[in-house]
């Protein structure tokens, strides 16, 4: 996410009703803040927030929560929320702390265009290493579930085999998306703008199963 | 793979020393073959043999065996092999027969370029799919381990998929084989042709652990 300083970023998230800037106040508890029982899908890394925004407005049914850790992403998000929004909310956090912010409260965690952290000495850095599965593990409601999109090559090498590695299987695996038969893909920004050069978009969709390794 | 017919591909074929057309005889009894006690990697499908015997002449610590059940492409392969290739077999036969031919004898098996079977009712006659999965169950000497190559974006996906949901692992991916720092790729005949076209060659290299699902 490359990052262009957004005056009155300060001004504009403070008077936000969408943000959350204290999400372990609230771990256990997020169904209160949507007053329903309402699936929650999370996105980790939301950005500029197009993505949730077009999944919030499409389907009232469930609640949308967003991860960004960048002041100018998030403002920038925030001015993007229609009024009225109820079923979305946006947290300014890092992703590392993901498990003390929810208790088995997510229904699908979504990755999209994450950092590739290309070198292989940050390769635990990456949102589909061991370290961040390992914190996935305590959000989720049910089985975890994990829908990564990404243009970065090495990236998706990666958490195919990573995802495999910790138990997870694949419902799903587009190595095109844009040329796959896919339905109801809502695209980022970062998809808009690769798509347009002709970049492939890779996708998956994984689910872990309770497996015993020997 | 496109088949022409080779004139005197009856003959060709009497006459080699490295065709064998009663694998089941040597059910078990491969070493002998050899006269050595060598690994034996085997190629589903060796096509026109590039590939193995170019693995044959650079490792002759090894044994190969290869299957192909096409008579005109057979007599190809058996022309191109260099005199006094003796880690090298080549056998006549349908892949589905598999599992008779091989008792707990193979160290590896290679799936280059196979037939992608692109419509889902012949599913199942993927060399990647449960059905043929659980024929190499009993071939190997240790643990199961494919290596496959293809220019074929389904096939690979469905690949992928499957043989998760079987308990491989994989050791390595590449979504671009000759765009990665691979080393010591043999390539196919199939393969120089794709690569020259400028297409996307996908590469993986799968385990099998004992796995548990519940």
């Amino acid at each position: 996410m490359r990052l262009r300083n957004v005056k009155n970023k300060e001004q504009i998230l403070a008077s936000s009703p969408y943000l959350i800037t204290n999400p372990k106040d609230y771990c256990g508890t997020w169904s209160s803040v949507f007053c329903n029982h309402h699936p929650i899908y999370l996105e980790i890394g939301m950005g500029k927030g197009k993505f949730l925004i077009e999944q919030a407005l499409r389907h009232p049914e469930n609640n949308y929560i967003g991860i960004e850790r960048y002041d100018s992403v998030l403002a920038r998000a925030v001015e993007k929320v229609p009024e009225g929004l109820f079923n979305l909310r946006i947290v300014r956090a890092n992703a590392i702390d993901v498990d003390t912010f929810f208790d088995h409260e997510i229904s699908l965690l979504y990755l999209n265009f994450s950092d590739p952290w290309p070198k292989k000495r940050h390769a635990l850095r990456r949102l589909t290493s061991p370290v961040f599965l390992a914190k996935y593990d305590s959000i989720f409601s049910d089985v975890p579930r994990i829908i990564q999109k990404t243009d970065n090559r090495s990236l998706f090498e990666y958490s195919l085999m990573s995802l495999v590695e910790y138990g997870y299987y694949f419902e799903d695996i587009s190595l095109d998306l844009h040329h796959s038969d896919y339905q109801d893909n809502v695209m980022t920004e970062f998809e808009e703008r690769f798509v347009g050069l002709g970049q492939v978009i890779y996708y998956l969709s994984a689910v872990k199963k309770n497996v015993n390794i020997s």
